[in-house]
Formats: structure tokens, C-alpha cells, sequence
């Protein structure tokens, strides 16, 4: 970059600003810089700076254990609020756990274990204040349909109720490892797009799977898409209980009708959170006066009762079923992770203030951990849950202490009351439930807002539905990262146009209004310069001259002598950019048009210059906007005959 | 948008301009340009628009047949060029030919059948005037290695020829496929990275196979990697043989001297490209003369006369060998495309033509498929033979068809010739082309110009050499993609400051003279907003908000009012994007901050209306530039005490 050869035509514009080349880092250090916003963009060790090592172990300690922050400031008016709020979620609790272990083909009690030793975990360690710990619906299908497959739960429970602990504890295992390797980012893959179709899939499978509880079916598929669901309900039509299904259709009504009206009524969300725990209770005297067990009515049965026993023992390590048991782990718990962080950021949004991804994984992998110690099975934040306790007001996490107390309350005294309680109202539970999940509205905002993300999220949904639950959300991922590097592989590129009384230049398509410049043509790239897109963008910059040209031709307006690129866009550069770039500079020189770079960032500048790109097209042609580009062009061209230009230009590249 | 709201303060500031929405686009319009963009970027229908039907048929047949095009135009002084080039090629392709089919573990009589109708094919149907046909090592070794998993060649030499035969129909028509679907892309995500690592770390397997015929070692691996390798020859020194060692080395010395000649004189290229020929008739003789052969030198034996036989009926579609077949078929037919692509590009690039990527595809595809059905293994264009091609002065694909003949010549009478060659002789010409192909400058200025590309193709030469060729691959895409993921997964965003003298805004990273403006942030982003960042900008604009206030409280200078986010560089959003933007506008509210817009591009203008954002955050807060936000702000700090501005903000805030 010798100043020798910086004459013209910038010195003879006025006011025209030179392209800087940033100052040169050591490769130490920009490794440093980029690991930390790979790895720790919220900067979480901010606070341990300038303070002694005393302070920063009880900062370390309350980073792990928010407890011990937040409990020193507990008042009784808080405690007033959450006990009420813990009330509320257990009611809604215990009947939906009860109900999700029969889901995930697990037995009932394991929902109320579930609702007790997580929930305690989750207080000491959690960030978010509104979070209700529990069972989710999703999580359970994909754990019986993943581990169905491999072990039979009526034939082989033990074998299968040990590979739920298992896969429980790998989930747990999984999740806190991202957390702690900050590795929370990949959650972030899940797109809003996804989530919506995926869970408005689970939810409808759910409620497909619902039909046996709802016709009192004795046998059923494993299967979960709706082409094996349907045949397994119509082959057996004479199977179907009126009983049961009439009982499930006024039960579900019940619920619908209350969530309705606690909709409409947002002071009387109790109405909706008690409905579940009102039907269970109705459902079970209805049985239980009219002997209806004995006429087609499932019912629960015999609950032990008591503490959760510990499970640890039952752990599977060395197992031909092991690596089923990860990778059932691992799937759910992205599932529930990501249900889960999503729920704590919506409403601590709403509350102001701030949760932290990272923690919040090693908070519920931990949880899932201790979990599955305890006869848990895989736990997370549900939406339905945290509304619930959003609504009724808590204050910290001392209402899931609250709710874990009543259900330790229930485990201990209670459970001989839900031997008589129907399965069918279970099922309506699960409905109920399941239904608030399908967002057809966001889909709809979808479609109007951005046809790929309408693509995104009906392909999950059909994935879920048709496919598998698994696939679904496969599908979905790998349409959504398909966008990205289709991004990436066919970027945009425009004309600019020179807005009128400006010096500004913008995409004409955009301001029909603005107007090119006789002689230049000023195209935008829109995305990093990356080998997925360096072929196009060459074939696709020849095309834009070609057409440029024709178009001169045909309206006999002055011949073109300049192309200008702007850079603006171009957030990064790799070798087969530069590459891309040489080639584009040998088409230009062939057609004996000047090629001019404008506003070229730090990154590119950076590898330009270490590529001698900068000392091939002339320093004196880099330009720091596309105004001063043109000027500089328009000087050329007014100033010098066209002829003698062209001349004194290709000698100028001969010297370069 | 009602223009009602567009009061201040625009209207205050001189010369601002409007934010367009651009002209909304039907649906299917849209997504025809799109699909256009993606599919046909470089409109390969252009000229078959306004011609008449007849016309329109030659274009077409001529598109799918380019002989058609130029032998109309074709002179007896190209004749003399081509001549001369086909016989160099062909000196060239015969040794080569048989050596790469030794290496494929095919019979050697293949390698000159490959030359023999591929090159004819090739020649009717190639758009270049540069690529000669023939092998190659790389796909030959990946051949051996894929179909040798599965067929052992000395066991069942019959069944593994014709799943070589299918394999190579199956890469025919994959890569005619390609074509025909515009799916030429997929070839544009091997990087040039990649590529320098992967054919780097192949030439070095290929040179540790060779070990086997320098030392005359009967038994030998299966496996490509460096440890099996060298634990096959350092098991069996007893076996070594120091003939055939010193008559190896003796070539190898000869090919490499006459090869650094001629490189040092392009000149005398053809020394270099007559030596293997050379090489080959001279170990013949000397084997003939010495009766080496019964002391431990491998000779290649007898080779049938004769021209190809069909071999259509030696495909085998039902076994249970197919999909090994399929894969194989696939990896090679890719790798093969990559170079054959590669190579006519930078050729045409020399001599000022164009290649269309797509036609080419559709013409090695076929070429492979005729191949396929006449006793050929898959061919493509080697750089080495095409190279010495264009150096002999080739002028249209002519030279293809006189190295067929040539090779023609061969098989009906010369093939008795071959009998004595040693195995070695082949070993030596293989090593020295392979030698070749380790480009250690170009992963020097990889590591020189962009650190991440270097270690794309260290990992796919470590991936190649220490595990497998398919591993190295899949390996060094992955990194490639994944970079592309991490540039959007974690956009860069600078704080901009204003240029001295003027009213442009750039990073001040870059230029560290910029200043930034009292009062107000301006942050650049530079990516698209994806599902992917979505999360990682909202964390990371909300610290550098913390930070600047930080920064102002300990420098005592007036508190930050304005936040402006220039858009420029955002090429796209999606709805997480628009979330995050809502977030992010709570965020600056509850902070008491005006968000500020700059320059949203026309895509995230269109979304931004649909959503109603801009509703939301206001029309009259878009600026055309980051200059006159920076002014708008500058406005209403000096006209309005920061009081009651606040105040009169946040009831616009309530009104919107």
C-alpha cells in the first residue's frame, strides 16, 4: 500500500475519506476475542472482576446456588403470595402428573415423585422466578415411543421403567453439560418456527394417543403418527366403551368451558387451575358411587404410598439397550430444555429481569440428575404450569417448595383417594391440556410475516403428525439451517440508485425513485463472501454487467466504464472470496471496465490487504462510500475522454 | 403507517429522507424470482428468448451437444494443435492409465479402456477446450477402498469388477443428475480449502499405497490410513524387496528431475509429459533384457487385445452389494465433479471462455454412464493430464478424441508391449504425479489470509491421512458449514463513530479516529437476524447498553438517550428476528432509551411493516442513514431538556 500510488482520482474529490485497514491484531488475541463470543457473550464473569477471592467464591457460590442470593431478602409477604401460588400448582400437579406417567407408559405414582424431589432442586438451583417445575407432555410421548420401541413396557415393565431412570439421568447429564460447557447456544437452533409446528404436532399426536384412555381401549399401537393410530381405533370398533367415552366428552367440556372462561376472566384463573384437580375428584365419585370400574371404566388402581424410594441402583450402565437410553435422553432433553428456557425468558421478560441460559441448564440438568436417583422420570418448566403460577402470583421459587410439600402431603396420606380415579378423565386432562398448545394464530402470523418460517413450521407439524415425533423435529432443523446456508449460498445483490437531492445511494427496488448513474453500474452484496456463494456471485455479477450492457446497447446511452461494488453488507471474507474477487477483476480488465470497491469492513479489509487484493485494484480505488465511489467515477468520466481513459487505465494495471 | 404519526422529528431535521417499504411483490412472483436465483443463476434461457421454434431447437440441441457449435468453425491450423496435444496426452495417458486401475485394484486393461470412450463422449458433449479425460488417483483409491469394505478383489475379482461397472454408472448418473436438476451448487461446498487439504492428504495416502509395489510386497492393508499402513510394511521387512526398491527409486529420481525441468521451462513441457511413457518402455526393456521378473519384480503380465467389451450386462442392480455400490458411486461421482469442474473453470478462466457448470455435469455424467456400459471405471478431467494438455497447445476438445485413437492404436495392437513393465515403474509415475498435488504454498497463504480456512484443510488432510478419504471429507464440509453457521450464529457488532468532517458513520475498530456522539450508541450488525443469533443479540446489545452507561457513569458524561441500530448489513430476519427486536425494544423502553432504526434494507423493511413493528417503534424513528438519525437524535437533545423529553417519549409510546 505504498502512498506513492495513491494520485488519483481521490485527491482530485473533494472531501473524499480513505479506506482504513484496521489496525493488525495478534492471532492470539482475536482467538481470545471470538472464543468469548462464541463461548461467553453475556459475559458472565463480569462481575468477579476487581473484587477479593473471599467475595468471589460466595459470588461463585451464588452463581450455582441462586438461593443463597435471593433468600436473604425473602419477606413474609412474598412467602404469602408463593404459598398461594404453590397451592394452586399442585392441584393442577397432581392429576397431570399422574396423567403424563400414564402417558409416557410409566406408573402413575412416578408423576407425584416427579412433582416432589425435582421442584426442591429446581428452587435452590434455578434462576427464574415463575417457573413451575413438573413432567411434560411431549417429553413422555417421545420417552414411550422411543423406548417402546426397544422394550415392550406391558411385557417388560421393570426393564423399561429402569431405562426411563437411565434415560432420565442422560437428559439430566446432557443438559447440564451444555450448560456448563456453554454450549446453550445450540438451543437457540430450535427456531420460534419450529417450536410452534413441532409442539402443535406433539400436541396433536398426544391427543390422538388419548383415544384409547377416551374409548377404553385394552390394546393399542406403539406407533404415534396418525396413519397407524387410526387403523389401530377403527380396526376395533367393537371394542369402543359408550361409558367411557361419554364420561370423557363431559369431563373434557368441564375443562374447556372453565379454561374458556378463565381466559376471558384473567382474575378467575383459579377456576381453570382448579378444574383438573375438581375433575379427578368428581371422576373418582362418580366410580366410586356407581361401581362403573366393573362397566368399562378404567381406573388408576392402587398407588403405593409413601416417599419417593431412591432409583439410583436401578441405573442401567452396561446394557444392550444403552445407547437407545442416550439417545432418548439426549433428544427429550433438548425437548424439555428448550421448553423450558423458553418459558423462564418469556416471563422473566415480562417481570424484568434477567435469566441466564447457561445456569438455567445446569439448573434442570442437575435436577434431572437427582431425578433420576429418586424414581423420577424427566422434568423441565411447562408452560401450562408457569402460566398457572405466573398468574396466581408467586414471588421466587419458594412456591414449587410450596407445591413439592403438598405433594410430599399427598404421597404420604393421600393416594389410596385416587384408586377409584377413571383414566378417561385423565385423558380429558391431557386434551384439555394439549389443545391450548396447537398456536394456530402464530402460524398464521407466520404466513403473513415470512413464508419460510410458515414453511418451517407446518413441515414439523406434518413431521410430528405423520412421521414421527423425532423426525419432525429433524425435519424442521434441518429446513431452518437450510435457510441459513441457502442465505449464505445465494445472497441478494442489487442496483443502487442515487436518491434524489442526496449523495446517499439505495437499492432501486426499494426507492424507485432513486436513479442509476450514466456510465457506473453500483452493485450491493448482501452477505458474507463465503466458498458457498463465490461461484454464484461471480456468475451472477457478469450477469448483471451483461444485462447492463444490453440495456446501454439497446437505449444508446453512454457506454459503461465503471463498476462499483458495495461492500457495506459483506460481513466476512474467506479465501474463495478472494478468489472470486481476482476472477471478477479479470472480467472487468477483459471488458475494459474499472472495478471499484465501496465501504469495505474491517474483516474484509483486513484479508484483502493480506491477500494483496487492495495493491492489485489500486488503493485509490477502495472509497469509503458509494457517493464519494461515484463522484470519483463521475470526475473520471468528465474530466478524461473516454478513449484515453481506458488507456491510461489498463497501463495503470500493467504498472500495478 | 398512517402519516398522522410522522410528525418529529424528521420533519426538523434538513434533508432527512423516508424509509421506503418496498412495493409489496405477489407471492408467487416472488417466489418465482427466487426459485430463478437459485436454480438458473446464471439464466442459461437467455438466449432462446424472441427466437423462432427452429432456431429454438438448434440452440437447444447445440446446449446439450456443443460440437455442434464450434466444429462448424473448426480449421485445419486447430487440427495441427490438437494433434500434436492428443499424442502428448496420450503418451501421458496410457501409463497413467494403467497405474491408477492397479491402484482402483482393477484389472489394468481398464485404465485404457477408460481412455478410449469417455474422451469420445467427453469430447461430443464438454463445453472446455482444455479438459483431457482420463482417471484418476483419487476416485480410483476411493473405489478400492469403498467396494474393498465389502468384495474382497483377489477373492472375487469377477463380482468386484462389476460392482466397480455399477458404482460408476451410479456417479453417471448422479452427476448427470445434478445437472439436469441445476443442482450444480452442491459442488460449490467443497471449498477451495477443502480441497487443497483433502487432495493433499489423498496424494498422501496414495504415495503410502504405493509402498506396497516400491517394495514388492505381496499382502498389503485394505485400510487408506497412515497406522495401518505402516504397520502392514514394518511388519513384513522380511519381505522387502531391495530390487524392485532401487529400480523404484531410480524412475521415481527420473520423473522428478525431467518434471522440475519443465516446470522450470514451460518450454519443454513435453519432457515431463513424455517421461512415464519413457519410464515404462525403459523398465520394460530392462525387465525383458534381465529377466527380472523371477528376482522380485512384479510385472503387470499379459493384456488382453482388443477394443472394449460391452459390459451392460455386468451391472448389477439386484444385490446385496447395491448400496455400497450406490455410496461409492455417489462420493467418487462427487470428487470426480469437483476436479473435473474445477479444473475446466481455471482453464477457461486462462483463455476467456465460459463454463457452464450444469452442462458439464450433464456431460461427465453421461460420459461416465456410456463408460459404465463399455468396461470404463469412472473418469473425469485430471488437472495434470488437462494441464499438460493446455500447455501442448490444445485448441478444442479435438485432442480428446485424437488421445482415443492413439489409445485405440494401443489396445488393438500394442498391448503385448505392456507384458514386462514392472509394477514398480507404475508406483514411481503414480508417486510423482501424486507429489504434485501436495500444495504446501497454498495452505501457507491459507494460513496467512484466513486462519479458519487453514484449519479446514488441515483437518481434512489429518482426516484423510489418519482416518479415512470419505472421513477427511465429511470432516472438512462439516467445518466449512459450521463456519458458515457460526458467522450467523454469531453476527459481529460494532459500535460506530463519526468520521472527522463528515457525516458518515464507520466501526470504530477500524478507524480508531472516529468519534462517537455524546448521549447516543450507534451499533452496527452484520449479519442477518436468524433464529439463530436471535438469542445472542439480544444478550449482546443489552451489554453493550450496560457498558456504555458504564462507561459514561465512570467518565461523568451526559447519560445515553439514543440507541441506533444500523441496519445495513442485515440482510434478512425472520420472525425470531422480529421477536428479538420486540425484546429488544422493552429492553430500551424500560431503560428509558429511544431505539433507533438505520437503513433496513428492503427485505427487512417488508417484514418489519408486516409484523407492525415499525408501527410499533414508530415511522419517524427510520432513518435513510446512520448521519441522519445521529442528527434527529443531536435535534431533540438540544432543543428539549432530557426530562421532559423522556416523558413526552414515553406517552408517544402509549399512543403508538
Amino acid at each position: 500500500m505504498g502512498n506513492a500510488d495513491y494520485v488519483y482520482p481521490t485527491s482530485n474529490v473533494e472531501g473524499a475519506h480513505r479506506v482504513a485497514v484496521p489496525p493488525p491484531q495478534p492471532f492470539v488475541k482475536s482467538l481470545k476475542y471470538n472464543l468469548k463470543e462464541t463461548f461467553f457473550p453475556d459475559d458472565p464473569l463480569r462481575q468477579f472482576k476487581n473484587q477479593p477471592p473471599s467475595r468471589k467464591f460466595i459470588l461463585g457460590l451464588q452463581y450455582f446456588l441462586p438461593i443463597l442470593e435471593w433468600a436473604p431478602r425473602y419477606t413474609l409477604e412474598f412467602l404469602k403470595a408463593d404459598l398461594i401460588a404453590g397451592i394452586t400448582i399442585a392441584s393442577l400437579a397432581i392429576p397431570q402428573g399422574i396423567s403424563y406417567a400414564k402417558l409416557a407408559n410409566l406408573p402413575p405414582i412416578l408423576g407425584l415423585y416427579s412433582s416432589f424431589v425435582p421442584p426442591l432442586v429446581y428452587a435452590m438451583m434455578g434462576s427464574s422466578r415463575d417457573l413451575a417445575v413438573g413432567t411434560v407432555a411431549v417429553a413422555s410421548l417421545l420417552t414411550a415411543s422411543m423406548l417402546g420401541n426397544e422394550v415392550n413396557a406391558n411385557e417388560n415393565p421393570k426393564l423399561y421403567l429402569h431405562l426411563a431412570f437411565t434415560s432420565t439421568f442422560f437428559a439430566g447429564v446432557f443438559q447440564a453439560s451444555l450448560g456448563l460447557l456453554r454450549l446453550g447456544f445450540i438451543v437457540d437452533f430450535l427456531s420460534h418456527a419450529t417450536i410452534v409446528g413441532f409442539m402443535a404436532g406433539a400436541a396433536t399426536v398426544v391427543c390422538l394417543q388419548q383415544l384409547k384412555g377416551i374409548l377404553g381401549l385394552d390394546h393399542f399401537t406403539h406407533a404415534t403418527d396418525l396413519v397407524s393410530v387410526m387403523r389401530s381405533v377403527f380396526t376395533q370398533t367393537h371394542q369402543w366403551r359408550w361409558e367411557s367415552a361419554v364420561l370423557g366428552c363431559c369431563f373434557l367440556f368441564f375443562l374447556l368451558t372453565t379454561r374458556y372462561f378463565s381466559k376471558r376472566r384473567p382474575k378467575f384463573f383459579w377456576i381453570a387451575a382448579m378444574a383438573p384437580l375438581t375433575s379427578v375428584v368428581l371422576g373418582s365419585l362418580l366410580v366410586y358411587l356407581t361401581h362403573a370400574e366393573r362397566h368399562g371404566v378404567q381406573v388408576i388402581g392402587k398407588l403405593k404410598k409413601g416417599l419417593n424410594p431412591p432409583s439410583f441402583g436401578d441405573l442401567i450402565f452396561v446394557s444392550p439397550h444403552l445407547m437407545t437410553a442416550i439417545k432418548t435422553g439426549i433428544i427429550t432433553g433438548v425437548i424439555a430444555l428448550a421448553e423450558g428456557i423458553a418459558v423462564g425468558r418469556s416471563f422473566a421478560m415480562f417481570k424484568n429481569y434477567h435469566i441466564d441460559g447457561n445456569k438455567e441448564m445446569i439448573a434442570i440438568g442437575t435436577m434431572n440428575i437427582v431425578g433420576s436417583c429418586t424414581s423420577c422420570y424427566l422434568t423441565t418448566g411447562p408452560f401450562s404450569r408457569s402460566a398457572v403460577n405466573f398468574n396466581a402470583g408467586c414471588k421466587t421459587a419458594v412456591s414449587n417448595i410450596v407445591m413439592a410439600l403438598a405433594v410430599m402431603v399427598t404421597l404420604l396420606f393421600l393416594t389410596p383417594l385416587f384408586h377409584y380415579t377413571p383414566l378417561v378423565v385423565l385423558s380429558s386432562i391431557i386434551i384439555s391440556a394439549m389443545l391450548g398448545l396447537i398456536d394456530y394464530e402464530a402460524a398464521i402470523h407466520l404466513w403473513n410475516v415470512d413464508k419460510f418460517d410458515f414453511i418451517v413450521c407446518i413441515s414439523a407439524y406434518v413431521g410430528v403428525v405423520f412421521a414421527s415425533v423425532e423426525m419432525g423435529l429433524v425435519i424442521a432443523v434441518a429446513i431452518s439451517l437450510l435457510r441459513v446456508l441457502l442465505f449464505v449460498a445465494r445472497p441478494r445483490t442489487f442496483i443502487l440508485g442515487n436518491i434524489p437531492n442526496s449523495n446517499i445511494y439505495r437499492n432501486v427496488e426499494q426507492y424507485p425513485n432513486a436513479s442509476t448513474v450514466p456510465g457506473v453500474l453500483v452493485l450491493e452484496i448482501d452477505a458474507p463472501i463465503y466458498f458457498a456463494n463465490s461461484a454464484y456471485l461471480r456468475e451472477r455479477i457478469s450477469r448483471w454487467i451483461d444485462e447492463e450492457e444490453d440495456r446501454l446497447k439497446s437505449s444508446a446511452e453512454a457506454s459503461l466504464q465503471y463498476v462499483i461494488l458495495d461492500m457495506g453488507a459483506v460481513g466476512n471474507i474467506d479465501t474463495s472470496g478472494i478468489s472470486m474477487f481476482e476472477e471478477i477483476k479479470k472480467i472487468t480488465d477483459r471488458r475494459e471496465l474499472k472495478l471499484v470497491l465501496a465501504n469495505p469492513g474491517s474483516e474484509v479489509m483486513k484479508k484483502l490487504n493480506k491477500s494483496k487484493f487492495i495493491e492489485n485494484i489500486g488503493q485509490e480505488w477502495l472509497f469509503l462510500t458509494v457517493g464519494e465511489a461515484v463522484a470519483a467515477c463521475n470526475f473520471m468520466l468528465h474530466t478524461c475522454k473516454p478513449n484515453p481513459l481506458k488507456d491510461d487505465q489498463s497501463e495503470a494495471y500493467n504498472n500495478v
